[in-house]
């Protein structure tokens, strides 16, 4: 086999692992997983009674288009149905993205320390990246910085709002400045995976302001899809129209569409879980000035926490005693931890043996 | 923005609609769907069990290596874990292997009348399309041509077997000799979709023979699971690791892995559906004969027949009627349509119906 050139050099994602193999690996019963920043409560009544419902359905291809899913974010959202992309979570957008304008002509700038799945992608279409650190001490995400590697072969840029790992929202203005400055042929990617947890103004408001724009959502987060994998994506309908040229046909299926739909209508659901984070984050903050640790003041639904030791370590020990949480050695980030904000009981737990190994 | 070159040249791939948006369009309650090659039955309890039992989990990201349905494959299969991909349907490894082996200097190989998704996912990546024609009157997959079609370029060769629309299956013999003269650095994949419904020899019985096969299969036909997409692959672990280079993480759901891992325990519903085909198979074959219609002998779960006139007309007619089934236009069978095997009430009233247009 031959193939493409310098697929074999991309690092694999290193993606959580389930609760099952933590399991295993720790030889606890029923570790808790502050790893993936999922959301902890227990499943929405209404997701699984609609989910029953349609079983009887599933010999059947999905809706490809996914009708009344789109037809009822573009509601929520007024933004034109045509406007809108669903894919099988996030990750499938941003594939999406990099298939549709990446070549190894192009290239693709990108924060140091985010998402991994940006970089992968880009990689896999041969794309060259340009990684922006964050800024020192602050961790923001260095726009400033970001606009002077512009070149006229940047064909994507993307940016996460709030970022993961750090859980920091880019201050308006300076997103609408930014935005102003980037040429209109490069495509701005604002992934909002957590944005439903922050004070953030959502890039959807720009997007008759900026043709250039993709919006980035999810429903593994606020609203507690993760096992579903449903993301969606707003944008000019000139680049959603490219998007289906590369969309692999009935990518959403059928549970994941009705759940995606039965969630929208929960807003107990939603409210409950901006609660619940709410509060877990007010525990950290108390316990982390307890502790006198320097903590990142999160906007999503997790703690970013520079350890000063090596965090690969800290985290196998962490996971020994059934607590799992992530070492950001992978975001270039090697002496600190990301734990998820979980249910009041999990945060205590992660609190009472955090302070055992620290 | 400027898009990857070619991308908007791509046609986009026509889905089958689902049976409410066929209600919509033809104004008849409950229209019979026979269009997209799927399980007529109704879905498994296993799987509904199965289903309903993890709902709870649905908050949680799916295991991405899929471990427990990987290891029920390679138990069935007498195949590694190490060999076996597991993705969001047989497209996404499709659209994986375009990924891993094409760019714009390669070259495919395909039957003209086959699966559009081979042509899309490489012409995503920029790679030139070669089609070889079925054999003529017989249908027959034409090895000996795409034989000679193979140069220094090609990267990946696609066969379907039995092949989709024909339903035809590719002789063993001939299939054997053919891999034996493929340069071992081309990926010769073997898309089994329908092979379950047919006499055939699979090609997972030369995966130790041929290192460059790739096998494709599917839980969207005999198992009845097409709203749920999940199809696997198996091939040599080297190829299976580059592919998992470009596999989006957590591409199977929850719910479909869940799914999956039940329907290969429930044998009786596998027998059932073999034997509602096997049945509605000899029904059709009598009614064609009936009417004196030139049929072709198919090996999987659907019959293409050149009805000598306008395919897509006649398939619209046919819709008005209630029935869907799927014009061959796009396969460059413009005369031709395809009627997938239903029920027995189903296939009755396609009879019925078909008469009454033709």
């Amino acid at each position: 086999m031959i193939t493409k050139k310098n697929i074999l050099n991309i690092e694999d994602y290193k993606p959580g692992k389930s609760i099952d193999s933590l399991e295993k690996g720790c030889g606890k019963k029923k570790p808790i997983k502050l790893a993936s920043n999922e959301n902890p409560l227990k499943v929405s009544k209404k997701v699984i009674k609609a989910i029953k419902d349609s079983l009887n359905k599933i010999n059947r291809y999905p809706d490809n288009s996914a009708e009344i899913l789109t037809e009822k974010l573009s509601q929520k959202f007024s933004v034109d149905t045509s406007s809108i992309i669903i894919g099988n979570g996030s990750d499938d957008i941003i594939s999406m993205l990099c298939q549709a304008f990446l070549d190894s002509e192009s290239k693709v700038i990108m924060s140091e320390s985010s998402f991994s799945m940006y970089e992968i992608c880009s990689l896999i279409q041969g794309a060259k990246i340009v990684k922006v650190p964050l800024k020192k001490d602050s961790y923001e995400t260095n726009l400033n910085e970001i606009h002077a590697k512009i070149s006229k072969d940047v064909r994507i840029i993307f940016l996460t709002n709030p970022n993961n790992p750090t859980g920091l929202a880019i201050e308006e203005k300076e997103l609408e400045n930014f935005l102003k400055t980037v040429p209109e042929n490069i495509v701005v990617v604002i992934d909002e995976a957590y944005i439903e947890f922050s004070c953030a103004k959502s890039a959807v408001n720009y997007l008759k302001s900026f043709k250039n724009i993709v919006v980035l959502r999810t429903f593994s987060k606020v609203y507690g899809l993760a096992g579903l994998r449903v993301g969606y994506g707003f944008m000019a309908s000139d680049i959603a129209k490219v998007l289906n040229k590369v969309k692999i046909p009935f990518s959403c299926n059928n549970l994941a569409q009705v759940g995606a739909i039965a969630i929208l209508e929960d807003k107990e659901f939603f409210d409950e879980t901006i609660k619940i984070i709410k509060e877990g984050k007010k525990f950290f903050i108390s316990e982390f000035e307890k502790l006198n640790l320097k903590y990142i003041k999160t906007e999503a639904n997790f703690f970013m926490i520079d350890i000063k030791r090596n965090a690969d370590a800290f985290c196998d020990k962490m996971l020994q005693e059934g607590i799992a949480i992530r070492s950001m050695s992978a975001y270039n980030l090697p002496t600190s931890i990301r734990v998820t904000i979980g249910t009041k009981k999990e945060n205590l737990s992660f609190i009472k043996t955090f302070k055992k190994i620290y």
